[in-house]
């Protein structure tokens, strides 16, 4: 039976309890690590559920996101704060602190954020952009066909639904095509629907484009901003990520994230590191 | 003579005063100015000014930026904060305040920093980016050239050395091409050279495409994020904006930036609110 919005694996994990206005407690769950961090889109829905619990608009709009240290799974304290309160779009800011050895907060996570209701937008849609080139799901490749594509935890990978495009799975069999893109069909692993929270998941869930570039290792990001452009309709997503210039070390990986219905649903650019070898 | 890169019409525009560590007072040019408000890309110049005296390291890296309300001309108090000091980067906060009729502050801008040292990155290039196709300098239009494109303030184009792809001037003429698309040569009117602090302006000083898509009137900026990428060489930029996704009165603009040598040395998104007519 397929889990709900509002009860799943996804919503659990992702849950914040409200200790005082603006002060948020979570255990960050293990199953959303790969290789040696937990998950970065994981981490910005944590920080989206707390923000939606203290702006009055329900959506992420536009959240931009700061990486500053490696989070690791166990307790995380989410502190926000309300910037400006509008009619259309509230802001405000929020951080992500864990504990070092004497018990001391360590900032995580920084993220600036607009929110607004995508409920009353107009449906007016004029777009140019097209929907990715991927296989139907059922010729596309999850982690069990094939060899374990990294070292260290592929804890994540249990937790979606996650199928690649063939023509960029070059990586995981020693053959990167050398082009820097990505696509896979998204979903939760528990046939969890998306909504606006889960899209902050669906952005940076995919193995990194730097793999296919003939790049090895973790990639970390240092800041990446979302867009959520309209309510996710049921069913799984596409997610197409592209990266265009990789240079002095960084690149940038711009995802999309198209709907069942072929509506643009998600935004998003990340500035990352990597090891150039 | 040409002005020279700390001693020209931006640098002084854009020069914040120390009161304290953290505080910088700094009274905002009208010459930057266009329809009703104060350009979003030199407010975001001022406070990169602000963060590079705060932070450790020079450079802006990738900026993000949310808009909350329209500065004005006059003075305002940038707020600055270091969040993390890291080897290679560093991230700053810094908010843009004016004041109301009673004196009290109004946050204008808040804004997330990473800041490098652009000089230190290896010189390793792996681009499928390409210059945007844009006719010579001199075959390209500029204020001069047609009507005045807008309703109210245009202080800013003087200031500019703004050249529009021949095929991106439609809507100055009435006659808007339909596609999302802003393509200029951009430089600083008394020909101040690029640089990292300058390339903040030049991501949000070319018209909008909402114009070219047959809209009318200000796009509000909610939020914007620059990634400099290159240290740009002396000359003219070539600046390219695309919208691909207008839907429920929000779109995007991505906008990159060339230098004199073919170098992706900016790219940037902002997510910006339209009046559907």
């Amino acid at each position: 039976m397929r889990a709900l919005i509002g009860d799943s694996e996804f919503d659990r994990d992702t849950a914040v309890t409200r200790r005082e206005p603006g002060v948020y407690d979570i255990d960050l769950s293990a199953g959303w690590t790969i290789i040696s961090a937990v998950n970065g889109g994981y981490l910005l829905a944590v920080l989206g559920r707390a923000l939606a619990d203290t702006l009055p608009h329900p959506d992420p709009f536009t959240v931009s996101a700061h990486y500053l240290t490696a989070s690791q799974p166990g307790p995380a304290v989410v502190r926000t704060e309300t910037v400006r309160t509008g009619r259309t779009l509230s802001t405000g800011q929020a951080s992500l602190f864990q504990f070092d050895d004497e018990g001391n907060e360590v900032e995580r996570i920084r993220v600036l954020a607009s929110y607004g209701d995508l409920g009353t937008l107009p449906d007016d849609v004029r777009t140019t952009a097209t929907p990715p080139p991927i296989p139907p799901l059922e010729r596309c490749f999850g982690p069990e066909d094939g060899p374990a594509p990294v070292d260290g935890s592929s804890a994540i990978t249990e937790r979606l639904m996650l199928k690649l495009d063939p023509a960029t799975v070059g990586w995981a069999l020693g053959a990167p095509s050398g082009k820097g893109e990505m696509r896979a069909w998204f979903g939760l692993a528990d046939g969890r629907d998306a909504d606006p929270l889960s899209l902050l998941l669906a952005v940076d869930a995919l193995p990194p484009t730097a793999f296919e570039l003939g790049l090895k290792g973790w990639v970390p990001t240092v800041e990446l901003t979302v867009h959520v452009r309209h309510r996710p309709a049921p069913g799984p997503l596409r997610v197409s990520i592209t990266t265009r210039n990789l240079a002095g070390g960084f690149l940038e990986e711009d995802a999309e994230v198209w709907d069942s219905t072929d509506r643009l649903v998600a935004q998003s650019r990340q500035l990352a590191r990597v090891r150039l070898g």
